[in-house]
């Protein structure tokens, strides 16, 4: 099947750039001489993961349980289920253990890890456990001072889980205004994550494991010093919101929809598709940025961006393309039926609104080499 | 099972709220002396929709093909796919069509409607097609006065085509500032439906249905002289957008989100929880409006709003809720584990982030009665 016969709107994954992506994170973290523990999130698919997969057990990162129990059907052990857990998850996650799952789970304060111990304790089941630590004020965290960070290791170690060590995630990094800025939070969530774990193990408390990352300070990190491994996600894709911090290019999406022009405004010089944010996500990570792209920008059917048009508005199934100038008479004649390819802002979201990547080997072929099936939800 | 052993988050419909919103939308409707055709893209689920209906063979909108094979499989043949027909999605009405689906397909312009008249000479189908009309400038349609609509009405009636009438969607009134704002759209609406109409009838084409419709609208029309019948879809669960313009109560949103505190970071007044954009949506409709409820309005377990708390922030799997004010005294203590619900600033956003709803009977049970499985996708 050619991408012109795909009832639109339909997800095209371009597996040139998917490639490329994947092997430039991969020797970045191999120089820097750490293990790479890829976030699932973004994909949720085997057939994109087994691509970035160190062995086939994994290491992986997850933000569900359910992307826990797909993945492990897979035959992927080595889980680390990245939001702090709740009381009544952890049933769930002792079946997957019993189930030969090494899943690992994350907490921040002593009232999870005291559910941790007792749970434990009832269910006869070793909790593998990473603190979290606030790197950044981004989110949740201990932070890296906190007295807390020790009582909450000694409550774990001392109830009978296994302290794994700490974990952190830079998430500030996205909202970063130069790659020197990244730079610098590269460093301070490797500084502070090492930081902590020398205070756990200063305070005779085990700590092999020292997990950071997000796709931007993975990429600008100078060193890891004390690290074991790097978290990473929306690379794999990459975005417009990674583009315009400078942690890709334009031309390293690897995910756009595939859309169709259904009508025009042309005194308003709009052009209407089937693609809205149904097809895109509401996400409008741009907003905030230098440059906003609206719901995406605008290429033609071969993935090459289309001078100065973006997706300007979207209703549920209805996209509106205008040129960012908003002078109608600055967009370009796209007769009904002309299809579309869409670059989205947030990878992530966007990808979640599908059930399946429709796989073309590069920007060059029309061909669908591929329907890879993809999941979302809990 | 009672809500609080469902492993979060997950969607909550309280039955008893949305049966109100059906049984008050269907006598206004029923007083307006007009026929319903709902909307179902908010539903998407037939435990749903089946409560909606007029007949067992409906009538009802779709907003994707998807949505009509869905429903058609489930006996509801009287099927309107309320979003402008592109040439290659034809093949696949012809085969509804020919399956027994009363599909009625609508478009603006007058090279769809060439598409419509050459694929149904060459597929042999008599294609039922409804013009769009741009009633108040916010998306698709052929202006008022545009001579074009006449010319586009030749072309299908003239071409073999069934010219069914026009269908116009009030999407403004959605932006709109007072009641008696929406009163005026709800008449500008029906007017220009209308005057649509009877300028078709004036140039001997037929025009039988005369379809207008959105939630703003079809609660404050006053009279729809003229008017064969109404769409609108979100009433079934309304949401905080349909509140902050008050088209509805903030008691009277049926659709919630379950989610559970996963930890603090006390110092800012903010509560994590384990729903984030990926359970809400990237909805932030109530951003324009008054009163900006973040990603949403924080209830307890019974759906009662806790005072001043909204989900000021959300990460994909992370939620952070804080107190209108910023105040981080004014933050309640929830600790980890307590169970919380969230009212989305728009249903039909947050629907399509899940695959099923767990319906309780009312707001003071507990117990989940049913679950009703949900789609999305195309």
């Amino acid at each position: 099947m050619q991408l012109t016969e795909i009832e639109t709107p339909a997800l095209v994954l371009d597996q040139a750039k998917m490639d490329r992506n994947i092997a430039r994170m991969r020797s970045k973290l191999a120089a820097l001489g750490v293990a790479f523990r890829p976030h699932v999130k973004t994909a949720k698919a085997i057939d994109v993961v087994g691509r970035m997969l160190s062995t086939p057990r994994g290491p992986i990162t997850v933000s569900t349980l359910k992307e826990a129990e797909y993945f492990f059907s897979h035959g992927i052990s080595d889980i680390t289920y990245a939001v702090g857990i709740t009381p009544n998850k952890l049933d769930h996650v002792a079946r997957l253990m019993r189930a030969g799952c090494d899943l690992k789970i994350i907490l921040d304060n002593a009232d999870a890890a005291r559910a941790v111990v007792e749970k434990g304790r009832a269910a006869g089941v070793r909790f593998k456990v990473l603190i979290e630590i606030d790197c950044d004020g981004h989110r949740s965290g201990v932070k890296p001072d906190a007295p807390e960070l020790i009582a909450i290791g000694k409550l774990l170690h001392e109830g009978g889980a296994d302290l794994m060590g700490v974990l952190t995630h830079a998430g500030e990094s996205y909202n970063s205004r130069s790659t020197d800025a990244i730079r610098a939070m590269a460093e301070q969530e490797r500084s502070r994550a090492v930081h902590c774990a020398q205070r756990l193990r200063s305070a005779g408390l085990p700590c092999p494991m020292v997990s950071v990352g997000s796709t931007p300070t993975a990429t600008y990190a100078e060193h890891l010093e004390g690290v074991t491994e790097v978290r990473a996600g929306v690379f794999v894709f990459f975005d417009l919101v990674m583009a315009g911090i400078d942690v890709c290019e334009e031309d390293d999406i690897a995910l756009s929809v595939l859309t169709t022009v259904i009508g025009h405004q042309r005194d308003r010089g709009w052009i209407i598709t089937d693609a809205g944010w149904m097809a895109m996500s509401r996400d409008r990570g741009t907003a905030k940025q230098a440059v906003d792209q609206g719901y995406g920008v605008v290429c033609d059917v071969n993935g090459r961006p289309i001078e100065g048009l973006i997706m300007a508005d979207a209703n549920q199934e209805h996209g509106v393309i205008a040129h960012r100038s908003k002078d109608p008479a600055q967009t370009p004649d796209l007769p009904v039926g002309t299809m579309l390819r869409i670059l989205p802002n947030h990878a992530c979201a966007t990808g979640a609104q599908h059930d399946r990547y429709n796989v073309i080997a590069n920007s060059d072929d029309k061909e669908v080499q591929a329907v890879w099936p993809r999941f979302s939800g809990w």
